[in-house]
């Protein structure tokens, strides 16, 4: 009797935990849409690839792919070249394509070298998207980046903000890379047509060293002792002019506008040495870059990935846009 | 005896129902990117709107809008002005905002005249973002829409590779509304550029009407007997261009390129009287629009959509691509 009982209880409770997952997940099976149909399969698994895979750049584009991972409950794994070595990259790549992920998001190294094997990648049925550094002639189906001239014409909007509308400011740069140029561009061409008052005296190059960046702003304070701003467009010369104008003791004068959000900038923002940075959409990459492969993965776009001739299942250019870090909010910009 | 063990039975029951529901549900319940936190509340309402709203063109933006809607769990509601009739966008979105949804996706009637109500949104905490249409003044998170150059130049490789890269070729479109200018010119540039034996010998205005794109097309074709192709840069002309081929018998000869999926288009491709058209990312417009929505209402974004000053959460120019239709892939740009 017992025994029965037992049985008993052990049935209906069974049948209990049967209808209570099939109302939860059944009710609509047929539609794609339905969102319990947006969550990965067990061992569904995308693979973010970057070159100097150890910058602190990276760390928040793949906190969004990693957010937009349990989002969607698939799993991800992060690889890259360790060293600014195109060679390096591709066979990163190669070595991903042959373990067949469900989807690739990559930064290349170079326009030009990396699109053969992206290319090869699609052609093995992985949509690769690309995200911070495009591959124009690949076949990836999206980039996600920023608008550089946009950057720098933002922060030419902040700068002017900061030196009250008046004044010579300079530019510290990377000559001859395009994204730094375009940066300097917007910078230079929104003074020129917003700030009659406003002159650029100089534009250098840093050559990515904070140090030279330093003995930069320090000549720069000899030539033109009343300067009142510099911008730096890459990510480590901002520290550098700022330590320039401190040991001068001119940080009350000279408004540092940095690029990216290294720890040594944001330390800085905070004591009132850097006046402001500008943030690419560094998470945004990440997360709509995992966004995006998940619906080429499981055909959820119109039109289909897998449809015939020239299509864009989804978008193809996406300008991630760009924060401004100031005092007030430098706090949420330390990696979590 | 009996009455004590059906108790057992029941309480276990419940037990098991309760433990399965909390495993299904509570494992991440702190993390706001676990899935289950990716679903809207009750009476959570999102808005499209749109102006000429009743037009096929809106149909597949919908699509994107209701197929998101479906994924997160929210509902969703589609306004617009029913004419082309700028105060009647303004009135009907005023009334939207009273009602105070929690997020509102617009196509703005023309690019000056939405901005203070758009802002008004904003400032009343509502998420707005633009598609199709933009108003480049306001404070909407994001646009996402056409780079209609990029589609003039998909158009022209599309006619080049139609007529084996040799021949005359015209445009038709609406002088004086900058989307199309800039198709035309993306098309006349790619023509110019890539194809030396091409040569673009007229560019018309056919006001919109499909009569007159049908007269022009006849007058071309009588003073240019051996032109080989029209590219149409709106979505109603293509159909007229195409009818008036059929009539000299000339369908064989002429290679109509269409824009946009209308139906009279979509039948004419299926029977070979138009050639392609080119068809924009509807769908993705409205589907993105309504993912950017959502994650600024829940504020699931970093930065977060309230961090002071200049921050962009979401995306802020998105090209949603462009598809181009041809006989092989037709079937699929029906309206479903």
């Amino acid at each position: 009797m017992k025994k029965i009982i037992l049985l008993y209880v052990l049935l209906i409770g069974a049948f209990l935990v049967y209808a209570v997952q099939h109302y939860q997940t059944g009710a609509n099976e047929e539609d794609p849409f339905h969102s319990e149909r947006l969550r990965g399969e067990l061992g569904e698994n995308y693979v973010m690839v970057t070159f100097l895979s150890g910058i602190e750049y990276w760390k928040s584009c793949l906190k969004g792919f990693e957010d937009a991972a349990e989002t969607l409950n698939v799993s991800i794994e992060y690889r890259g070249a360790t060293r600014y070595d195109t060679r390096e990259q591709i066979t990163v790549l190669e070595q991903i394509i042959a373990k067949k992920p469900a989807g690739i998001a990559i930064s290349a190294i170079d326009p030009a070298s990396l699109a053969g094997t992206i290319d090869k990648a699609v052609d093995a049925g992985i949509p690769v998207v690309l995200f911070d550094s495009d591959a124009p002639g690949s076949r990836a189906y999206s980039f996600l980046g920023t608008d550089n001239y946009e950057a720098g014409a933002a922060a030419a909007r902040k700068m002017g903000q900061l030196v009250g509308g008046k004044g010579k400011v300079a530019v510290i740069t990377l000559y001859s890379q395009q994204n730094h140029e375009e940066r300097t561009r917007g910078f230079q061409e929104t003074i020129d047509r917003a700030y009659p008052d406003m002159q650029v005296v100089a534009v250098e190059d840093d050559k990515g060293d904070a140090m030279v960046a330093k003995d930069l702003t320090r000549s720069l304070l000899e030539k033109e002792p009343d300067l009142a701003g510099v911008f730096v467009t890459e990510a480590v010369g901002g520290a550098g002019a700022a330590e320039a104008a401190k040991e001068l003791g001119r940080t009350e004068q000279l408004h540092v506008v940095a690029f990216d959000t290294n720890k040594d900038t944001l330390d800085r923002i905070k004591e009132g040495n850097i006046s402001a940075s500008i943030a690419q959409g560094t998470w945004n990459m990440g997360y709509w870059s995992l966004q995006y492969l998940f619906h080429l993965h499981h055909d959820l776009t119109i039109p289909s990935p897998a449809a015939s001739g020239v299509v864009s299942p989804v978008p193809v250019e996406v300008d991630t846009g760009i924060s401004i870090v100031t005092p007030e909010n430098v706090d949420d910009y330390y990696a979590k």
